[in-house]
């Protein structure tokens, strides 16, 4: 009897999911075309006129699918775009969550074209990928499509629509009633989320949160995600002269802030990866034995990894990669001061920046973490000033200064491995697609804590990107095999 | 006897100087127009069109001064200027040496104009200065003209031209014959002037090089400088994965080239600024105890320098200011990987670039100094190629990877205190400006060894500029009392 009740569900997900792949094969250009569309909108944090015109064209998209979509504006907030498609007589509610911003752009690395001018490639463009018209008689899976947000997040954004729209013209009512929220300011931190959430209040109540976002296993399999790391930033800037100087003049005399910072940063690791600020590792909350087991199932992709991203080593510290992610971290994202290459001038730089970003995980605080960090820089002899540049006094007070500038982000979290709804989501996973692994977090981070808060609703991660996807950096892109099994798996998951 | 001698020379020396006086007075608003329009060139390596217009420029200059000035094409090379002024009967030859190139912009960093709109301000940016209109009716001396080359070295070419013109509009014919070179391509190491002197052979027969470039002292006292240190620079890049990657997913894991990076500078100095590179001080000639004398005569001007720049301490190692510049330095020009600021992004950055500019003394070597460099970075575990990036092979292989690009430059030279013409050249000088101090070497680099090797002819520098120009960074200018001085001290020196 289960056994029958199991074959029954499994042949509704795949009937779900044969529908999308027929109704896309149907119309592969004309899907293209439509998201080259909507890529080709501007989505970084303050370009105010851009966010607003993602939101219109999403609202757009899912009014067209059937959903009664409206958009969301929260003071001071990018617009969101909260969308309905109730299920008459149904008992449960799927709420469904995506972001439609991106990362901010550095133009000049990308490679022949802007970020935000879709362009088709055979290959990734370390992999020598050719230039393709976007209009093509057919795709090949291989392919990929190249802007800004093609992966991180917009393509859940569209998938999540394309199911919708498969599920509708094949006649598929959906079990449960569908409600969508898509956030546009979830590379900021998402600022305003609390309050977005607050403002929907009951209309968030569900059963549970399929967050949209994120990539799927190096192997290309299938993952399903039960939580996220948090993370927080913190910015340094340490201070020279008032000045550039003449480096030939007062190079040997005056202090350089470029070696100040190196000399600072090399501190706050030794070097395998391990963190030496004081007390980096002590909240830690370790896995359960539960966790320990899922993860063991995951086969370990390092080695490939190592070999695709042209690495002889990865850091000892943190063991293997599914492993590594259960540790907090420290990563250096940027550094700038004078000029480099063909901007090099003989001179003692001024100032001297680092941007870092510290990765959370269970158990650990953002604010308390940056704390530690900020400790670790005044033992390092550093004045720190936080959020403010050095007045005239303190220049002349102190031969070390450091300002700091801290966005304490959010925590991480991770729901139960238990539940049977988290069940329910894996076994539909698995009748669409094999294999599917079931992982306690991703590396990456989510504000899933603050879902967790303003609804008491389990969350469920379900990415569909592909991981060499180049999100947060330039030449982000999607295979089109990525997005084209992601509307299958969003639809089968959709219809549940 | 001698006394009288020295009092008929002072008068011709002053003589001059109280000419060039009275015909900058008449014309001031047309001569900072004229230089307004000089500087409105843009002249930095690789703009070749706008090198070309600043040789044609000085060229048209000279001729209206009365000299034969052509431009000279070097294959491969920005064009030169020579120009010629003969004295008939005269037994002696001067030679004059100035650049017209300036160092690499970064446009976004000058405030208020781009580094080729030449604008007027009453004191420097950081100081509060204001915006004036470029024609005033009278100029104070404490007002400055910001635009790139102001100081460094337009001020020269410049101010040698008005100087030609006020001793022949005041009917002062020069005891010497006069040869002028201008050069194009000082700030990119003078690639090519060794064969630009080799071309103009014995056309640059004479008796002494008065070079034209840098700055007086910090207390604005006129200096005479006997050489200059060289120069060699050290690119370095350091390489994580093949492409950029999300901080999330592989930040405990990839490893991180900006950190890689901050670890080697920090291994190469102490906190103090002594250098830790094997062999950095080994080929040191000190000092004769003419020249420790020459030097205890000058004030030192640390503290009110110090105070200036808003810096609490200077770095001990090199003690005070002017003892400093004899040891080579090694300073970090820039520093640049991923992001800062509004343009940072959560990745582990694929690339981390530094650039290192080594002063040199006296007995050191460039290419030898820059070998020593290159030894410590192997030492410190990384896999060294010079001038390419690293093959896949390479990068699978070993766990640090530095590319270096080495630009050995030129080394330093000194001339003796104690030649004849030097000291007559100190003696103009002092007939016209109090007090004159005399100085061993300049912090800064010129390629003096190379016309010493051309033209085994002595080298003294006549410096014209404020210290507090802002050469080498944003916000260039000149202090308009030092335009004014300069003119008059050449007017002195040329009509020796």
């Amino acid at each position: 009897m289960p056994v029958l009740l199991l074959l029954l569900l499994f042949a509704d997900a795949r009937e779900a999911a044969d529908a999308a792949r027929r109704w896309r094969e149907a119309r592969e250009a004309a899907l293209v075309r439509r998201y080259a569309e909507f890529l080709s909108i501007p989505n970084t944090a303050g370009d105010k006129a851009g966010l607003r015109r993602n939101a219109e064209f999403i609202a757009a998209l899912y009014r067209e699918a059937g959903a009664a979509a409206e958009i969301v504006n929260v003071e001071g907030a990018a617009p969101a775009v909260y969308a309905e498609l109730p299920a008459p007589g149904a008992q449960r509610t799927l709420l469904v969550y995506a972001h439609y911003d991106g990362q901010p752009v550095v133009p000049e690395r990308w490679a022949g074209h802007a970020p935000f001018e879709p362009v088709l490639r055979t290959a990734p463009v370390e992999a020598g990928g050719r230039l393709l018209p976007l209009e093509q008689p057919r795709y090949d899976r291989e392919w990929r499509l190249f802007a800004r947000s093609a992966s991180d997040d917009k393509v859940s954004v569209f998938a999540l629509w394309a199911a919708l729209m498969a599920l509708r013209d094949a006649g598929i009512r959906p079990a449960s009633h569908l409600k969508f929220l898509f956030e546009g300011e979830e590379e900021q931190g998402s600022p305003n989320l609390r309050r977005l959430l607050a403002r929907l209040g009951d209309r968030l109540r569900g059963d549970v949160w399929l967050i949209c976002d994120g990539s799927v296993h190096p192997s290309r399999a299938q993952r399903i995600v039960l939580g996220a790391r948090g993370v927080a930033t913190v910015d340094i800037t340490v201070y020279g002269a008032r000045r550039g100087l003449h480096s030939g003049h007062y190079g040997n005399w005056a202090p350089n802030p470029a070696m100040q910072l190196a000399r600072l940063l090399a501190s706050m690791t030794d070097g395998e990866g391990r963190v030496l600020v004081k007390g980096f590792y002590d909240d830690v909350v370790p896995l359960s034995e539960a966790e320990k087991r899922a993860l063991a199932e995951i086969p370990p992709a390092d080695e490939e990894l190592r070999r695709e991203l042209g690495i002889a080593a990865t850091q000892p510290f943190g063991g293997l990669l599914r492993e590594s992610i259960y540790q907090p971290s420290l990563n250096v994202r940027g550094l700038e001061s004078g000029g480099t290459g063909e901007r090099a001038s003989n001179e003692v730089p001024a100032v001297a920046r680092a941007s870092l970003d510290l990765r959370l995980v269970k158990g650990v605080d953002g604010r308390r973490q940056a704390e530690r960090v900020i400790a670790h820089i005044r033992e390092q002899g550093f004045h720190v000033i936080e959020g403010r540049d050095p007045d005239e006094a303190e220049r002349l007070r102190y031969a070390k200064i450091a300002r700091v500038d801290v966005r304490p982000g959010y925590n991480a979290l991770r729901t139960p491995l238990d539940l049977p709804i988290v069940a329910e989501i894996v076994r539909t996973a698995r009748a669409v697609r094999q294999p599917v692994y079931v992982e306690p977090s991703f590396g990456g981070s989510l504000p899933l804590v603050w879902f967790e808060e303003a609804t008491r609703t389990p969350l469920v991660i379900v990415p569909i990107s592909n991981h060499d996807d180049s999100q947060h950096t330039h030449n982000e892109n999607i295979r089109l095999g990525n997005l084209w099994d992601g509307i299958e798996l969003y639809a089968a998951l959709l219809s549940m």
